[in-house]
């Protein structure tokens, strides 16, 4: 590849791809002027080409094989925006074998087999970037692996998941429950029809795997992060929040303790003195503490075709102009890395949020603490709701919050009040979040 | 130089020499296992060596003098950190001379005299990287030439001024006065003994000069910034744009119009709703909006040794993992481009604040707003306090906000006002910053 220009061949055509191929086409003047590299789309690789033809891409760039797209001289990159682990895969080897270098969206490959996929990149001498496959526009791979660069990182808090967060800030301003600002995410285009992979964490904990891994050197697989999504949540939790001066988020948490990192994604009560708490509609955000530069906080667009594309087309700069190689060459051998050892969740010391709804009778708030005191448990605070002197007695909310406690000691108690017969809906315990201190 | 090993001279030992000394001596190890890139320290350069002394670093690394020091060819590159535009131009084109790369945090040189600076180190085949000349930590100088190439910026607010945002969030959080909050600015080491240039602008003015170099490619003299303080802010401006919904931060404002770029320092209201009103206490923060990524904004410790030494170390580390060469080669070019045309901040259209002091006559609020409407200024809201029945009546507050205007036309009918007998003291206008479209 000769420096500072680069042929780019991109596959897939959908959100992304095309939002990719309309700044391929339109924006190579401004890209130039900016950073001196010249980008040139050597074609559009797509199944049916019903996106491309609804974009009015010119058809001469549709290439209807991806292997004899791969064998044109002119390619230096290829852009992989189809998704899918198997998919996206298949994808990135077949670049690979034809020497070409990658740029991807696709955070379940990169969390899942980045690094089989990246070692067997470096030894074809080619890169993989992929700073578009977290937090759609905002910069936050390059900030761990460059601008963060003096740090030993000890945590890193994000709000990564766009829909999850326009639907917490809608309960949160709207006073909505969970289905209706489900629904209205679905109206406004920040839901997909089918919300689970991003209302129940899935998405969130693919971005906490690669984050984590640039940050603190620890390999996790995805699936063995703990994750509960935001679909639990109640409102009624979201307004005691609020009387507590917290704000409920759904947070993908990773933190350095003295033997390893813990990382979990899970909503969880942030004070609303936080710079995350502030992050509302389908914003994104990562607060990254580091033992140099403190807290710092990177704040975007985390999804959606143009801020994604963003971040794709700053991967292409950067490999043209010959600056990701070396970052690549280290910072992405992960196979060559002693990986940091996982912290299990439960062995984790938070403070906790606690709601329950009991029958308003004597001697019941009396039996729920002592329960938690027998298991040395420390209560931060209590309140029970006055009840309402209807008949027959309306059960009541009582609400308590734990000063810091070991998260393996507490299915015992929660266990043990649940099954009090004054209890009719026992606790389910949200995580309070302090913050990291610098 | 080697690839991936670079000795560094450190020259200056304050705050932020120091404290770059103290990482390159103590966190070598964590750098490279996050970079792959060794730092050595070659030596430190002070006038006293007090300093680097009560930091107990090691005496054989003291060297009097900067001319023998950059002899050594074991130093690949030079930090400057000494300051003062004269002071520090006469070491870095030493550094330069002696073909060494120069890493600085001196804002004022690089916003006064970058272009040179940079065309001479282009020629030396050397290169000038200067993260930490603005926003301290907060890695927005690469944000602007690396993560967002993909984009033409629209516009760029920033808090880039931490004593400011002190002083400013002290009188919202506690109702101080200005002379209050900046006392306690000064205890708490927010601010210096002499607060001139952080609280007149001229800190923030240096670092618009930079971001607004790199961003648009305008090319503006500090000193042709229009700039004004927050040394003029009185409590009642800060308790009225609550009310309103504001809050007051010093922003540096950059924006794109047909025509060119307009620039300015000044204290204005921002929506509460706007990232930026989070940002307290000594952080500071830059939002920048492009035609592709949208909105993003960068969070972090603006000043301070440790958090400005990181960003140096990340310059550290691009040079020597021969990143930043081609950065530099054409991002920093900047006697090479056509610089862009700076719109006068006269010519811009914005809503005001304004509050006045009036005696409570019959007629003066029917007064001024004739005036104002016989220029053809219009009036979006106004509040007169109620008088408190005194005897003799003191003067009441009146607060007039006004739809777009531009700023041209206000300087007549506000003159005009002033005039009035009844008005005891006149309108200063404050500009009511509007989010930027995305």
């Amino acid at each position: 590849m000769k420096k500072l220009e680069a042929g780019v061949l991109v596959v897939g055509c959908g959100t992304v791809g095309g939002a990719t191929v309309e700044a391929l086409l339109g924006q190579t003047d401004i890209i130039q002027a900016r950073s001196g590299v010249s980008l040139r789309l050597t074609g559009i690789v797509s199944r049916t080409f019903a996106s491309a033809r609804r974009h009015g891409f010119p058809e001469t760039l549709f290439r209807e094989s991806l292997e004899s797209a791969l064998e044109d001289p002119d390619t230096d990159i290829v852009v992989e925006t189809v998704g899918g682990v198997e998919t996206g895969e298949a994808i990135i080897r077949a670049a690979i074998a034809a020497g070409k270098h990658v740029v991807t969206a696709n955070k379940a490959l990169i969390a899942e087999r980045g690094t089989q996929l990246f070692e067997t990149a470096r030894k074809a001498g080619v890169t993989i970037a992929f700073e578009a496959s977290c937090a759609g526009g905002i910069p936050i791979v390059r900030s761990l692996y460059d601008g963060l660069t003096a740090n030993r990182i000890d945590a890193l808090f994000g709000i990564v998941n766009g829909t999850s967060n326009y639907i917490l800030s809608r309960m949160v301003q709207e006073g909505s429950s969970y289905r209706e600002a489900l629904a209205e995410a679905q109206r406004e285009g920040y839901a997909e029809a089918d919300p689970t992979l991003d209302v129940d964490g899935t998405d969130s904990v693919h971005k906490l795997a690669i984050l984590s891994r640039l940050a603190f050197g620890v390999a996790c697989h995805p699936d063995d992060i703990p994750t509960v999504g935001i679909d639990s949540l109640n409102s009624e939790d979201i307004a005691h929040a609020a009387r507590l001066g917290y704000v409920v988020k759904l947070l993908a948490v990773a933190q350095r303790h003295d033997n390893g990192v813990s990382l979990f994604v899970r909503p969880a009560f942030i004070s609303r003195e936080h710079p995350l708490a502030w992050v509302s509609g389908p914003f994104n955000a990562v607060s990254v503490y580091g033992t140099v530069t403190g807290h710092t906080m990177y704040y975007g667009r985390g999804a959606g075709g143009a801020p994604t594309a963003g971040s794709i087309i700053a991967d292409l700069v950067s490999i043209a102009r010959g600056s990701y190689a070396p970052v690549f060459e280290h910072s992405c051998a992960w196979d060559q890395h002693d990986a940091v050892a996982v912290v299990p969740a439960s062995r984790l010391a938070h403070r906790y949020y606690l709601r329950m709804l009991v029958d308003d009778t004597p001697g019941t708030l009396a039996r729920i603490t002592r329960i938690l005191s027998d298991h040395e448990i420390s209560i931060a605070s209590v309140m029970q709701a006055e009840s309402d002197e209807s008949t027959p007695p309306k059960p009541v909310q009582v609400v308590i919050t734990l000063h810091r406690t070991e998260e393996s000691k507490l299915s015992a108690p929660l266990e043990k009040i649940t099954a009090l017969d004054a209890v009719k809906q026992g606790p389910a315990p949200i995580t309070i979040i302090d913050e990291h201190p610098e």
